[in-house]
Formats: structure tokens, C-alpha cells, sequence
């Protein structure tokens, strides 16, 4: 059994792109498909095509719907290491890059004028992600050409905008209703906000963690040492967002949570430094899903992040990450706001992946019952 | 620019599969090439196949020679990480245990019997290996049914048999004469020895170190504690061996260190206790070249191995690694000496590999002055 797949790096992720009919011919659970393909359980993923570590043992399924308004269909899978399990609850900000050129190199979508637009939908979340892919003089650059901060080599550039994000998971954009709670955790009470924009955010000023916010370089060690602490606070806001009833029931992957700290005084680069968990571990750039919560706490009067900021007239927010800045826009467009950061995209690899064993008995729509 | 590829794994190893005309038609420096195609230089390299750790960033480039005697050709590649570079210094025998199994899959061998002969010739150092690749009823099976340890899922399998390993680096078994010598190191007398078989290895003795030789389990985290000692135990050996003219022109890679110990009073499987440095960390489980030094020790009167092992009759030698225990064998065939061991291969993917820039100018024979 051969199954094809590109490899593709969205922004600081690698990911293996599958086309649902392509994973549906190997007649087995995609829960059970998946993790094989990728060598997992496996701390190494030695025998299969993962890479061992969160950003690199992801998969991203495409189809092409029967929808006028909705060019690619995608979901995201958070492919296990050392469980052989997939993780269908969240999306990938990163990995969502990939859709727009993949679409293009496919020929799903046509390449239209210097900018070429492709409308898609998550099925994780229900998200639309309206992309751009730079296309100069209708088509993409014979030599991709484009950076971003924490890749070291070009792509293509890719516009990500998220449509009316807010709300998506649990229906309001301050969960809570407030734009700062109280949590305790650890004999302490700390003052957070809450988000759901793009994906459920916690958000926890620098200063109560005791981070010296002159000294961005510094944070990671001192985060380090409260990784327990931090994991209380998030599962507390689980319960507090209506994302679990209890915070031991909480998900690993959501809520996110975010540190947030005001720019260095002679910072020119940044409106507030950033450091994100990702699962339970400081990420080293930023999930871009995170992103689009922290571009609207900044903009929602009396969050700890627009304490921060204060009031932005600029459509852009600079955000300082462990990888450099990114910089998220927010745009208003035929009566939507469009929340959004630029990434870039390229094809690794052209793949057919073999498969060795026959696994368990197929299921009658695998893709459509693994991501109920 | 695409360039074919199958990336298999051989033994505990992942190595990208290259055919010397498919690089060459890249037109670039194959110094230049692999690191590109791998992603380097970066720590995660996330823009291409490598898989950023030193087991998983690892190529083999195979040509089918003018030579009635040999059947594939091959040259190993371990390609940097956080260095744009290529070593060329020394095989893997795990990503060895790929070709003959390639050669099947490509056709250049037709399977003969329950077991297919394929001779090699490894470039780095000269050295034939033997392989046999198992083809019960003249075929490989449909499925790969055979395991081995350090591995999760089953491959194919393959003996890897190095023929008159001895001596292939410096000229001599015993590049100093003697089965053990004396170095000082940290201010202290070190008894090793020091083997050329395979690849060039010097052996301590885990007593010496201050290892519990009664807890394997336990020699991990004591070898953490004394690198910096190891190392200069290696870099003095490698001056002994005729490998550098002082201790700090030493390479990184050669010669290799293992820490040897009797086996736990009650341990029915194992010959010897194991662990290996690899490019100046404990090796997850064993490196082939070195397990073939390994087993010449225990059969040379006076090494700190023979010491431990004593005078064995069995053809087999059963070492102790991390990854559980390791067999080798030794066996003389029309008038040769073969040391070997038993893995386990299988393809992951087929693959063309893209090549997004044009790289510097093509040099004449990139293989050939590469790996001179």
C-alpha cells in the first residue's frame, strides 16, 4: 500500500499534506493510519516519516467541497509521538499556510494577478482562512523568495487571514464576559485575560511571573521554572472559557496560554514581547493561532495586553517572539474583519509514503467520524 | 530542480537515498547540495529532509560499478546540522544495511534463493560489506515481518558482514602493538584499547570510570558526568592511533569510544555491558562500526575486553546496549574473515526532493572530489 503526500513547511512548521481520497484508499482508520504512517509510538519516530518533535509530526488532510463560496476544505491533525493517537482538536496556524499554495502548485486554483486569493475552511474549528499567495505577473516566483522570522531559508509569501475569528470556540470573544479575571494558582492570585480569537488564549502579564521585562532574552529560563504553576493557571481558564468541566479534564493543546510583556524602552521593533506554551513547553516562535487572540486583546479596552499597548490606531501589532518579530494586521473587508499574519510556504518534498502492514478493518467514512 | 530520492531507514538510523547520477544532474557542489536539500544550516532544520538530530541527518549515495566483483557502490554523507557542511570521514553501518535491500527494490540484484548475496564497497573507507538481504521462496516478503532492537516496527532483514575489517583505517588491528596501552587523562591512568576494525574505537573500562557495573541502567547519567574526561581520553587515543598528529586536530567522529563492563551476575543474554559515545554524547544504542571493533577485542588475548569476555567458542558475541542486546557474529568464508551483524531495513518513501535555488557553479566530479 502506497499512499501520496507533499511535504511542505507552512511558516515555522513541517507538515505531510494528504488529499482525503488519497488516505481513504488505504481502507483504514485515519486513527489508526496516521500514526503508523509517521512511525508513532515512537520517541524517534524512526520507522515512518514524522519528525520527532510537536512542530514536525503534523498532518494536514485537503479536499476540494462541493461549496461555491469555499475553494479548500483542510483539518488539521496533531499526529502523536510516543502515543500512537491523533489530536483533532485544535488547528494549525503555521501548517494553514501550506493550503493556499498547495491549491496553486495543484492547480485547484488558478494564479490571478500579483496577489491570488483562495478561500478555505477549517473543519477543526469551522475557522475561514482567507488566503493570499503572492503570484507577481499571475504566477508563483520560478525561485521562492520570501522570508519570515524563524525560517532560514525563502518561500512563497502566504497572507493568512482569519475571518471573524472571535468567538469560534465558545461563542464570545471575552468568554468570562470580562476582559481581565482573577486566577488562583499556587497560593497566588493573578490577573489574566481571557480570548478566544483564532483559538481559546490565557493571557498572563510578565511582571507577575516576576520576569525582568527589561531583559526579554532572559524569559525562557525563568518560565522554565514555573512550567507547573503556568499549567494550573491554563487549566483553571479551561474552566472558566466552558472548555472543561473540571481543570484536571482540561486539554493539553487548549486553552493556549501567552506571557506578555511591555517592549524594551528602546525597543522599535516590538508593541509587546511574547512568549507562548505550546504543549506545556515555551514555543520557540509562536502559534499563529495564538496570534490572532493577541491581536484582538490588544485592540479589546482593559485586557492585560491592551494595558500594555494602550490604544492602536496602526492596522499592524508588532509582537516580539523568541524566533523575531511578526507582525499580525487586522483588515475590514466587505463587512468582516479579516485577522491575519503573513508566513511563508514551500514543497520539500514529492512523496509516496509506504505503507508495510494491513491495519485494522476500515470504517465506513474514517475522515468524517475522526473529526467529529 | 527535483532530485529523486527513497528515504529508508537502515538499523536505527533514517538516511536519504541518492543515486550518483540523480546528484549529479543537480549541476552543484554535492558539499553545497546535501545541506541545502536537508535544510542546514538550522537547529530544527525545518525547510528540508534532514530530520535535525545526528541519526536522522544521514545520506547515502549508491552507483552500481564497472566491477564484476562488487554489486553497489556506496558513500555516506553525515550531513550538518547547524552547519552547512558534509563529513565524509566515516560509514554508518546502520545506514549501510539500506543498500542491498535498495538494490532489490531498483532491480539491480535479482533475489537468489531464501537469501540474496549482494556485495558492497563502501567509499569512505574501502571496506566490502557483505549483505544478506532474506528473500524466503526467492522474493522479499510482502510484508517485512523481522524486528530488531531500537526498533518498533518489523523491516526486512539484513546481515551486514564486514569482510577483513581489520586495519582498514591505520593498517593494523593493534595500531599500537599492544592489546591494551596507558593514557593519562585528567590527571588520572587510564587502561584502554585501542582497535581498528570497522572503524577505529578506543575501549574503557566501566570499573575504571567508577560505574556501577551491577546497574546498566545507571551508566547514562554517570557518563553524562565525565564527557569532558572521555574526550580527552579519545583525542589522546586518536594521536596514539596514528588518526591526528596532536590531541585537538582530532575529528569529531574518529575515533570512536565505548565503556565496557562484565555483565550483571544474573544476565543470561549479554556478553558485555555497552555504551558508545557518538559524536561526544551516550549512543542510543550502538554503533555498527564500532560493535564490529568490539567483537575483534573480545577475540584479541589481552584486551580490556577479552578481559571481561575470556576466550568464547560460539561465533556470536551478544553486547548490551541502551536499545537492548546487539548479536554479532563472525564467520570464515573462502579464505576471508567476516564480522558481522543483523539488522533490520525498509523504505519510508519515495521521493523527489525540490531544490528551490540555483546553487553555486557545478564543479566537475562533485562526488568524486568530495569524498576524496
Amino acid at each position: 500500500m502506497k499512499i501520496e503526500a507533499e511535504w511542505m513547511r507552512g511558516g515555522t512548521s513541517k507538515c505531510w499534506v494528504f488529499e482525503t481520497a488519497h488516505l481513504e484508499q488505504a481502507g483504514a482508520d485515519v486513527n489508526e493510519l496516521l500514526p503508523r504512517l509517521f512511525g508513532s509510538p515512537d520517541s524517534r519516530q524512526i520507522d515512518g516519516v514524522g519528525g520527532a518533535t510537536s512542530t514536525t509530526s503534523k498532518a494536514m488532510i485537503l479536499s476540494r467541497p462541493d461549496d461555491d463560496e469555499v475553494d479548500v476544505e483542510f483539518t488539521f491533525a496533531q499526529v502523536g509521538i510516543e502515543e500512537a493517537a491523533v489530536d483533532w482538536g485544535s488547528n494549525c496556524g503555521n501548517c494553514s499556510a501550506v493550503v493556499g499554495l498547495y491549491a496553486i502548485e495543484k492547480g485547484w486554483v488558478s494564479p490571478d494577478g500579483d496577489s491570488t486569493r483562495i478561500v478555505t475552511r477549517n473543519t477543526n474549528t469551522g475557522q475561514i482562512i482567507i488566503q493570499r499567495v503572492s503570484t507577481p505577473d499571475g504566477a508563483l516566483p520560478i525561485v521562492p523568495d520570501a522570508d519570515m522570522p524563524g525560517v532560514v531559508f525563502p518561500g512563497y509569501r502566504v497572507g493568512l487571514g482569519f475571518r471573524d475569528p472571535a468567538g469560534k470556540t465558545t461563542g464570545k470573544l471575552l468568554p468570562t464576559g470580562a476582559p481581565t479575571d482573577v486566577i488562583v494558582a499556587s497560593g497566588t492570585r493573578w490577573t489574566v485575560s481571557m480570548i478566544d480569537a483564532g483559538a481559546p488564549v490565557v493571557m498572563v502579564g510578565a511582571e507577575e511571573l516576576g520576569l525582568d521585562t527589561a531583559r526579554y532574552e532572559t524569559w525562557g529560563a525563568g518560565v522554565e521554572l514555573q512550567l507547573d504553576t503556568l499549567d494550573v493557571i491554563r487549566r483553571q481558564a479551561a474552566v472558566r472559557m466552558g472548555l472543561a468541566p473540571s481543570p484536571s479534564q482540561a486539554a493539553r493543546a487548549v486553552p493556549k496560554l501567552a506571557i506578555v510583556g511591555a517592549p524594551t524602552g528602546d525597543d522599535p521593533e516590538g508593541d509587546v514581547n511574547v512568549m507562548m506554551l505550546s504543549m506545556g513547553k515555551p514555543h520557540p516562535a509562536l502559534a499563529i493561532t495564538g496570534s490572532i487572540a493577541l491581536t484582538l486583546a490588544a485592540r479589546t479596552p482593559g485586557t492585560v495586553l491592551n494595558r500594555i499597548t494602550g490604544t492602536i490606531s496602526r492596522s499592524t501589532l508588532k509582537l516580539r517572539t523568541p524566533a523575531g518579530v511578526i507582525e499580525t494586521w487586522t483588515e475590514h473587508r466587505d463587512g468582516s474583519l479579516l485577522v491575519g499574519v503573513d508566513r511563508t510556504a514551500r514543497t520539500i518534498a514529492t512523496s509516496i509514503i509506504h505503507l508495510p502492514e494491513t491495519l485494522g478493518s476500515a470504517v465506513e467514512a474514517p475522515l468524517a467520524s475522526a473529526t467529529q
